[in-house]
């Protein structure tokens, strides 16, 4: 099929060679001239702006916008909407919130222009494995454009075959789901990387234990001196934690099991943070999504006002004065 | 009464002064001669060794310690249990591991020395206020000592009686109660310094999203700029967050409403741990106790393992660079 | 001074009787014709209709609205303001979020209304003991008003005077504040519901963790049978954790120490949510605030998806068969 | 090599099974005569006692008990070491507390006899797929029993192999680890348990979000109708949430997408709880963790008196009746 392709970042790009290498026609644009030189130069039919790169394209278009949620994906999108035409379909595929498509969605129904919000996982191993695509929208523009997301996603492969599910939606084994309407995909997106960071922080927590039990603040007789980088490769084999997130830390553990070359300053993305705000909607107890963002928080930060404030209330209570030390308790309250 | 006293520090020192204030003869001893001096100065009789401590002391004996839960407590009441007779009794009034105190009482009693817990809140605020006591051992003891205990507690004083308490036990309106069996006194109070550690983060917390709301990082339009000295100090007014706890908070805000003389690392006692793995035996989910008792470990720390673990594995996956900023989201996942 | 109030119900009708007895003049509505004739019974001005409050007070005109947060507010603020003149002023005296109030006061603005947000803090307490106040809107209106806001604060009381104040706001004392402008009210009101739903998750997972001390689930030479009415009692009195929530706990566990008469489902208002997202938005770590909301949350729910899902996993891996007991870890997985 | 098997249950006689399979000889007793019948008849060679047990075995001795952890397991040990004589080795492959095993190895010790700690993980699946090992205790003895883990590991299989782990210990990478001293093997796998833990509740928690986000409770706008089991399949492919826990909950729920024939009370074993004990003694923040075992005891029981002591404070202060509806917040506090 042939599809337009705005923004060609680390995804886009890759996005667009991936669709290039299953036969697809990718028209691209980027506000850098260079990066689309680039891709020209790997097959794509080059657009030096969003007039040319609509132009290039046949009806019913279709234009996969591929830039950071917020501000930049809600200009680009009016900006696109504005030069297509009833019947052409806009396509979503960064992390908006789920919200922002159903808005959209609606306001481009007006135009009978399709909106289509993709969640994108695949991260810098996309264009290899492929990516795992959550689809909301209109089912029929989603079948229609079957042939893309069949291109993009990573295909059944060696991955072993789960029971019973002969006759439940073959595309979820292929790698992509028609969730439903408008905003659905990006809301399994959203939850997708809530659960992500919860991973995450188990794992954190975990090797953090691991490492700390060879601290010099515990008694000599309390320590052990644990390999981590061999516990992580040893988990990979045999063990329920086994996990693609554990694959990775096990290769950065081997590559240095201090980790020092990170400062542990952990950014967040507004999916993690939506995630907690839908349950807190829905009245579901979220505590380990929520402590996970919140060791994000708190990872960026110098000791905070309310830390001041329990030393404080510490000192005015008890006459406590702050002492540095880290893990043994100093004294009784 | 006549009461030995071992250790004069904040608390020692000044339980013996409230106790001789109302008629009791203090026979103290603390490792500073120059401290029991001072509180010989002050109307005690005082001891230089443990041998001359219970010597002065009429049978049978009461000998209160009061030093650093720990090592120092331990052998302090092995060493002056080896001094006493069947019938004397040791009471342990700072910050024991209730499994300790059991472990004791059952070894003294091979002696027939009786053993007293008492858990003993007040601070520095004791010898004005009174001593809230929380007291384990063996009733017929805990009754003979009464005075000792009803001279230490801050009595009704003008605090609003609790309705339909007319048929309970007077004691605990007084300020002191008979929890149980030994331990029981200082299980309570490790519950005690549990609770506090939850009351003090969630003031923490709330006074941190107040402060921070006028962060530079948040758009102008959604700042206040609020006076947390004011906000501390009104609710101590007919509002529902009125306590102790707030009081002190409201002076320390109006004394310096940023707090900056505290480094905000915060230390923990064993209390709170104790509370934490008290809750874990018994299958009770303490998820504000433990999360108020981690805020402190987090305090005392700069970043972490774990949180580096969190950046390698979002590089190794996304190719994300860690970025110094704080409060808002960079990039999505 | 003369005001006018919609809304008789508990907090309403109470705010009404308070102002009355300082010797302002009450205009009162409610949709309860019955309430409204009750409070004219005590000397309020009935209105039966919101035309007829409007006629009977004299520019500037100010009327508090006291209705319950939501639909029902925003319809009957815009009703009132539907029949105000320039000059005149409304105050949402209720628990609205902050983010309508300034949407709200804009949009009166162009009006030239004056909108005031007052969070009230004093429940069913605050006729006797007063209301606690956090108000937000222009400050020569909330100057002016002053008069109505002195008569519904609790006032300084005996409540020992803090430290350093004496170059401080003295409304503070008296118990109300300005806040800054719109929405600051609401706000600081939102996060002082925020930390209470802390505070109150503090004590309850203190008082589980004693009162399961006794818990035949226990070895029995592990259990105290310890007396949780008088422990509530006791920390009342020289302790560090007593505040008005003990006080009220006391008295509860006074009458029935088991609470049999309570379910445990424990509601929660809007204004526990909006605290986390507002950490959330600022990026401040809450847990404890989190997690007393999702006991809330949890409290009230049968067993939940998420955790069918853990049987469900447990099953898969290792074979467990789900198993009714509680406190007991039954196999290792 | 020749190896004594003492416990014949899920875990045991698939150890034996396995081993056999790879041509060791197995000397295998379990209290069931018939348990012992059965796997004679696949090859072992069976023993009526442990005193025939030990007499099968050639010195010096090896023998595996695999039961579970506690008085059982310490009793047996205990069984055996009386029947072993110096340069025996006895291997306990249960989940242990690592603080047994160091006072165990250190009272055999002194009998000569060494003691070897294997933390074993593989659930139902370890006969087909190997059992993942940590193992404590002398180099030598672990050197020398390399056949026994080798056996038993799943080896590298079709993994990929992590990136520069050329001169890192190979036997990792087979699925086996010496992890340091008496107790290290069973600390490794604690820890292992408690990140296993945190993972399951991290997807208890998104795919309860996604669930609930079809609730009636949600106002009919905010619905999507997701599908469950399409999701769990469709993150197995190329998504960053992959894992063996996603392929299981991806077949518990393409089975069955209600889950409705578990209940969700939620056993845990020892180990989860140990972590977090492990933690606090040395000052690990792990909030994740903490919550995920939380959430287990909360699954296991109906409301709680903390949750009562909450309703009743709420009713004290505000008057509010409990409500049983769960989502809507219902009125303000």
């Amino acid at each position: 099929m042939q599809i337009g392709i705005v923004g060609l970042g680390r995804m886009g790009g890759n996005i667009a060679r991936r669709l290039m290498r299953d036969g697809h026609e990718c028209v691209v644009y980027d506000r850098s001239a260079e990066t689309v030189q680039g891709l020209a130069g790997e097959g794509a039919v080059p657009a030096e702006s969003l007039d040319g790169l609509v132009t290039a394209l046949q009806g019913p278009r279709t234009v996969w916008i591929m830039l950071p949620a917020g501000a930049i994906t809600e200009q680009t999108i009016a900006d696109v909407a504005a030069r297509l035409a009833p019947g052409d379909t806009i396509i979503d595929g960064g992390n908006t919130y789920y919200k922002d498509d159903i808005r959209r969605a609606a306001a481009l129904r007006e135009k009978q222009i399709d909106y289509i919000d993709v969640g994108t996982s695949g991260g810098v191993w996309g264009l290899e494995r492929g990516y795992c695509m959550m689809i909301g929208g209109p089912a029929e523009v989603v079948d229609r454009l079957d042939p893309i997301f069949r291109s993009l996603a990573p295909g059944a492969g060696d991955i072993p075959r789960t029971p019973k599910r002969e006759s439940l939606d073959a595309r979820a084994e292929q790698g992509y789901i028609h969730a439903g309407p408008a905003g659905s995909g990006h809301f399994v997106k959203m939850v997708h990387n809530g659960i992500e960071y919860g991973l995450m922080q188990a794992y954190a927590e975990g090797f953090e234990i691991l490492e700390r039990k060879s601290s010099t603040e515990l008694p000599e007789n309390e320590r052990f001196d644990l390999n981590v980088a061999d516990i992580a490769e040893v988990w990979r084999r045999g063990s329920v934690v086994s996990s693609w997130l554990l694959d990775l830390s096990a290769a950065a553990l081997a590559d240095n099991g201090t980790l020092s070359e990170y400062s542990g300053r952990v950014a967040d993305s507004g999916e993690g943070r939506w995630t907690v705000e839908a349950a807190i909607e829905q009245a579901v107890a979220a505590p380990v999504l929520s402590s996970a963002l919140y060791a994000r928080f708190r990872s960026r930060q110098d000791n905070t006002f309310g830390e001041r404030l329990l030393s404080a209330m510490r000192f005015a209570f008890g006459g406590h004065i702050e002492i540095p030390g880290h893990s043994q308790p100093p004294k009784a309250e």
